[in-house]
């Protein structure tokens, strides 16, 4: 039985391989004088290895050969790819991540390409074209049907994240007046049914959409009744304009396996099936992971070491700058601190506790925005209930913090006053935290902007810059 | 056609109802003198509005509905929910997360929830039982068969994360020696299929599982064929007591519809369909996005401000406490501070920057470990990857601050030498962010917790408290 542990095992095997090469080639190359921090240069592989990790590549489903590909750093990985069989490559292109997928069609001739790629569907090649060089790409083009070609154009002329981009063409299409006999018999003379068909799309001549029929109504009812009799009318269609983040949600919703695709006129021009689906989400929560910490979600944990360091400097370089602003907004206050210490210790906990607070604003926000549940009707409501909340809990921990200083710095002559500076400038802050951690996503999202991304380095110079500010003037009143 | 329009149109309208109901209900009650301020109370609905109201409830599809009432405040809500028809109780308590599952049940009596409940499939009354009192509950129970009783048994006793507790038990069972023509008759014996029956399960006599037939090869193949011939054997299996996570990736991975659930013993229990896996990925992103911050993932956004404030603290309290203690790290340094002011201002860019930059490598490492991709034989090397990738970046970012620090301050006399201990702290804690953000899920996980959860409570105490203590205790150093 197919197993997923296949792909962890045969992993695990791969990596011994390639680590047992490695040894003897250490062991060799010392001999011979040769400098092995050289890791990029191509894994010399016994002929018995390449026997051995051949039969692995035969055996393994194509998404377990690209899954143990992305786990391999890429000497390893290009020195794998190369006993794959060619007529799997295609497929195994679709399924990796951007980033390793650039590593394999760099490592590929052109023969070699155009043969991978001819093998899929003319919506898979459209995922890839944007990789390819553009020679093959030209070439496959040219080996395509006019049909082929048109669906293709149609598959690239929608924007990436759209549902035109995700839907494919493989459907079975059947008319309103056929009966449920003749369906069977059209269905009869396939080899196999398109992936995921758990209805045909009934359309008339003009291939407008007039309805679906499913499997499991053909299936249950006599092969003598009409299609127009037994199909529904009264089902989702998407555009191919439509957010895939949308479809995605309309799947989840009603729970389906496909969906037609209609353009404005009400022609059918695909479907959407829900592998497609399941990827959207899984990528979704990649982007949003990745996005809060300013990664680039199409990662390949072995890309160069530079040039991983070059991804991850725009981030840096923002948060550089918010660190600095926050930090004149310190130093302004020089006086102050040169004349009670304490604060320079004291303020970091301002500015955290609102930070970490907002957070948990901004995210709730932002989720509650994204499932479509705050609406015009309702941001007022919501503004208020997280202010309520932010003066709760600042009440809360100005007052457990505001008491803990005053213990601490009990013996300086000083205690009571920072204790009470330090609740005042919690509370202050922590509220400060929930207004803009609620204020920034619906901001973004009123500009247009995807509210997921950039909300916390916001938020986080404000709490930073605001808490030093609110706890430091404070400061400045009371020890005048 | 059904629309996810229909749903946020919906939505609107009801808000608009309410929000017109509540007017009216103001200006009478300000006439009557009643404190409006008690927003809990319920909500008085005119008849007109009544109408409307059950009429929309009627024509949403459940999700739909169980959609709209997550997105209303709880008055709002259960006056909403009184309209909605007895029949759909049970499908859309189902629907709903479950901080707003409780407040509905709370609002239903004993009787209306036996009947809710008793419309849905054993494994989805399974889902409801803990949120039920105890003695709807045993009622439920008792008007159950023998076999649906043994099922929501089985369904209990498997972990909440598991296959078990997922899986469902509506799926067609066929034997290896019938005809296809006879399965087509089984089949339209049925008035309609199980949802997403893509196939059906080939068992013998004892139950055990042989393999599967997917409707497809039912459909293009002659009737005259036998089972035993077209069924395939070499599919996918999971164990009722695998994780849903682990399940939910070989959906991913596979492109599957449904999958046999198998005992121990090799007996079918029952099919796990992607609906539920499409939920399980949802729900894990839901949960990486909230527990990042601290929140429980089944929020109700209108749960009580008190309840919600409540929700919080034991994050706030954690973080207070690493603040706390990173607070008294900075204390420790109050001669060199008081000596160079200037300190005060810098040290939080050196402890921010490490942070964001250890939160890219955890990020990185729980994301690729939740893919399986990090394996015991490939860690030595991503380490090595993260520390180059935080040394290039420690010393282009250290040279970068270095240099607008000795800017900023080449009038103080001490500019050149605070450039330089910013250089040099700023390069050791980013290197130091590296190295906690890799070990901390590496750990995490060895220790058998969720590498996802409160790593980056860890990271930034770390890169806080280390970065505060490199930076103050330089600064000692070099300014004696």
């Amino acid at each position: 039985m197919r197993d997923p542990d296949d792909a962890s095992n045969a992993l695990a095997r791969v990596q011994q391989i390639f680590d047992e090469l490695e040894e003897q080639e250490e062991k060799s190359g010392r001999q011979r004088g040769h400098d092995d921090a050289e890791r990029s240069e191509a894994v010399p592989v016994t002929p018995e290895a390449a026997r051995e990790l051949r039969s692995i590549c035969e055996r393994l489903h194509p998404s377990d050969i690209a899954w143990v590909l992305e786990a391999l750093p890429l000497d390893e990985r290009l020195a794998l790819w190369n006993f794959v069989g060619s007529d799997r490559d295609g497929e195994i292109l679709i399924e990796v991540n951007e980033g390793v997928r650039e590593t394999l069609i760099e490592a590929m001739n052109r023969d070699e390409l155009v043969d991978a790629v001819e093998t899929l569907d003319t919506d898979e090649i459209a995922d890839l074209v944007p990789d390819l060089p553009p020679d093959v790409s030209a070439e496959v083009q040219e080996g395509l049907s006019m049909e082929e070609r048109s669906q293709l154009r149609a598959a690239m002329s929608y924007p990436e994240d759209s549902v035109g981009a995700r839907m494919d063409f493989e459907l079975v299409t059947v008319r309103e007046d056929a009966t449920l006999g003749s369906v069977l018999e059209q269905l009869r003379r396939y080899k196999a049914l398109p992936d995921h068909t758990d209805k045909v799309f009934v359309v008339d001549r003009g291939g407008h959409f007039r309805g679906t029929l499913s499997l499991s109504r053909i299936l249950v009812n006599t092969p003598s009744k009409v299609v127009k009799d037994v199909m529904q009318k009264d089902v989702l269609t998407l555009s191919p304009l439509d957010s895939e983040s949308d479809a995605a949600q309309a799947f989840e919703r009603y729970d389906l396996v496909s969906a037609a695709v209609v353009d404005e006129a009400g022609r059918l021009v695909g479907r959407l099936t829900v592998d497609e689906v399941v990827d959207v989400i899984r990528e979704e929560s990649q982007e949003d992971a990745f996005g809060a910490v300013g990664l680039d979600d199409d990662q390949d944990i072995f890309s160069s070491v530079w040039e991983t360091a070059r991804s991850r400097w725009l981030w840096l370089g923002v948060n550089l700058c918010t660190a600095f602003i926050a930090s004149r907004v310190i130093s302004a206050f020089d006086g102050t601190i040169s004349k009670v210490v304490a604060l320079a210790a004291l303020m970091p906990i301002v500015a955290g506790m609102a930070g970490n607070s907002g957070n948990q604003t901004l995210t709730l926000l932002v989720r509650s925005m994204a499932m479509g549940q705050v609406t015009a009707s309702n941001i007022p409501d919501v503004l208020r209930r997280e202010t309520l909340v932010a003066l709760i809990n600042g009440i809360m921990w100005g007052v457990i913090s505001g008491l803990l200083v005053w213990f601490l710095y009990r013996d300086s002559g000083q205690g009571m006053m920072l204790g009470f500076v330090m609740f005042l400038a919690m509370m202050l802050n922590i509220i400060l935290g929930a207004i803009v951690g609620a204020a920034v996503p619906l901001v973004l999202r009123a500009l247009g902007r995807d509210p997921a991304m950039g909300g916390s380095v916001l938020l986080t110079f404000m709490t930073d810059s605001g808490g030093f500010l609110i706890f430091l003037s404070l400061a400045t009143l009371f020890f005048r």
